[in-house]
């Protein structure tokens, strides 16, 4: 009863149950989207509803798009003996930033994770392997994040990928381009020791 | 064209629309709204629909409410004899969490800055006067913010507020409770000083 204005405080609180925002910010936001002309107001909604309306799993690399196959997997230059298995459409926006990777993805949506009763079954892993009877893939790179969760779900995937006759690579581990030594964790540099290549 | 997915950027592009929210903040927020169940989406959807469509400004001191009067205008307990001009509808709410004023208040919806083309006919002067033909009015509290505009707004209405037989006031400027005379600024710190109270 913050305001005493019940549809008010319904937008404040729908705008607070989003990532990032707290109640300040969620305050603001509300303010905004009150003031701003109809037009504008209604284009912001519409885009909310036409996105969730259209965009839906690419139905071969799970991906996130509003066709049948996502742009990377519709791109006929793309190298299809490669699969960049990554958990979040983001990470393939990350990799597609690079221009350096031809090959496709493949997008778990999540990682296993039984502490939220996140089980292999809950994430696209039954996918990936449909995909791996095309022959001509050679070789899938995991790509999750160095996390306990992205870690866990890199190795159960490559344990499952074994008797495929393909390679299953990892990401390097190292230290970050432009960071900084004195702020790298032991287990980083301990990494990037084992790694170090000759120059 | 980062994802490739026309709709996903739409939604990218009107989330970064939003005051404080930036590109990255966006996508995780287009990303969010993409991954909640159909009713938790229409949910927030439908607050932002019937929160611009229910809320509009009261009738005596156009504060934002979903009645014809706001729940101050409305509460028969509130002293008429005193009314507090706020540039905002938040600053409302913030004078309201004091439980210490018990008078009406009038919103602004902004203040007079010529820079930004907005003139005393753009901001709520008018409805200002309108309420001071009510006899009962002794006092009005300019409680506009201590910025530069907050204070050239407070000085003009307090100009236009002299044919009438009623007392102008201004806040006190001082040291916020709490904080640090170290990193007070040498204006609010004078302003402090010159205001000092016998103990």
């Amino acid at each position: 009863m913050e305001y005493g204005v019940a549809p008010l405080e319904r937008l404040v609180e729908q705008l607070e149950t989003l990532p990032g925002i707290g109640h300040k910010s969620a305050q603001r936001l509300a303010f905004y989207l009150l003031r701003q002309p109809e037009e504008k107001a209604d284009k912001f909604v519409d885009a909310i509803r036409e996105a969730r309306e259209k965009i839906h799993e690419c139905s071969v690399c799970c991906n996130l798009t509003d066709r049948e196959l996502c742009p990377v997997c519709n791109a006929p230059a793309r190298d299809p003996s490669v699969i960049c298995v990554v958990e979040d459409p983001r990470d393939v926006a990350a990799f597609e930033r690079t221009r350096e990777y031809a090959g496709l993805y493949h997008v778990l949506h999540g990682t296993i994770s039984p502490m939220d009763g996140i089980g292999p079954e809950q994430i696209r892993i039954r996918e990936l392997l449909v995909r791996l009877t095309d022959e001509r893939v050679r070789e899938v790179i995991m790509a999750t994040n160095p996390t306990v969760e992205g870690e866990a779900t890199a190795m159960y995937i490559a344990r499952l990928l074994q008797p495929f006759p393909l390679k299953v690579t990892r990401l390097a581990y190292g230290i970050p381009v432009g960071g900084d030594l004195e702020y790298a964790d032991e287990v980083t540099l301990r990494r990037s020791l084992e790694g170090r290549n000759e120059l």
